[in-house]
């Protein structure tokens, strides 16, 4: 195989990239762009080297504790426990949390065989229990039945075992910009039942 | 910028990855599949550093001449003139064609300051010319104003000046699998224009 071919072989290991794209990708680099696909080698070699999880709250970051772990301007006092580094970055990018995070690294499924134990929540209940300035864990998962049941378990877990702290979820309800003709019945009696009362 | 950032911005360098498909792939590869990601970067680095094109018929290759040219089983009476090396790509997938190729690198196109100059016609009539071996020239350019342009033009030079060489263009018409209304005049009209007769 040459090194043609290799280079669109491994492209396919990339998400949503099939053959045709990937011959696709390769020639649009090979015949104007060649420093710009040398760069994307070298920025991919260095994340896939040096990018690790946080040893604090599991993002991803090149050191051992990540930025939003490390300053000190973040409130200490609300942890926001996501499923993946993904929804770290689409919170950050809404720029209205100001605390911290902790990431799971997955969902609870028996069916995939992923229990409590391969999800990091023992580290979670670590991380609130020794810490004084915690008072709120903000819970935000997907409305999923791995969520929901990551959710359950993670609040009987903090329930019994961090007294005095205020748990909560973010709000299942209708998203920006949508139609109620094209939601789903779940999220309808989501967002009836948890509807704002307007103050005037 | 950090690391992840860095990687992101760079994969938006691909035709048809935006921020979000970018940030997939990212997260992908970090996930599960580091290895992978590790061997894409170096087939990147290799295919931008070492491919070039062949110094025959402008194919990519990593030789000084490509594996088509040297070949002593592939006819050299035929040459087949197309627009790119994906042209070449998919014309051996078919697996019908046994002669070589010259890839013209573009399409003549006024409207983009692409003149006969700027896509090696020179280097096409001189290998013409040159061989004594040639017999036939198959065009196989793609039935737009900028395609037909350039065959008309490539048909002018090698009639005027490569005496006794036939020269031909593949035939426009219905691909396989397509329905009759949804395609265009100028295809139909090509259709049947270039009908074949069944002999019984």
């Amino acid at each position: 195989m040459d090194a043609l071919s290799r280079v669109i072989e491994a492209l396919k290991c990339l998400p949503g990239v099939g053959p045709k794209s990937a011959q696709r990708m390769v020639f649009h680099l090979l015949h104007n762009h060649r420093q710009r696909g040398l760069h994307l080698a070298s920025c991919l070699q260095e994340a896939m080297q040096n990018v690790k999880n946080c040893s604090i709250c599991n993002n991803y970051t090149t050191k051992e504790v990540c930025d939003i772990c490390y300053s000190e301007v973040r409130e200490k006092s609300k942890i926001c426990v996501v499923e993946s580094p993904t929804d770290v970055m689409a919170i950050e990018q809404a720029a209205v949390f100001k605390g911290r995070y902790y990431v799971l690294m997955g969902k609870i499924s028996p069916l995939d065989g992923i229990g409590p134990e391969n999800i990091g929540l023992d580290r979670l209940l670590n991380l609130v229990t020794k810490s004084s300035e915690i008072t709120e864990v903000i819970i935000a998962l997907t409305p999923s039945i791995e969520g929901q049941t990551t959710v359950h378990f993670i609040h009987e877990m903090l329930k019994d075992k961090a007294h005095g702290i205020k748990i909560s979820q973010i709000a299942h309800g209708i998203p920006s910009g949508s139609d109620l003709n094209f939601l789903d019945s779940n999220t309808i009696s989501s967002a009836l039942r948890n509807r704002e009362v307007l103050s005037l």
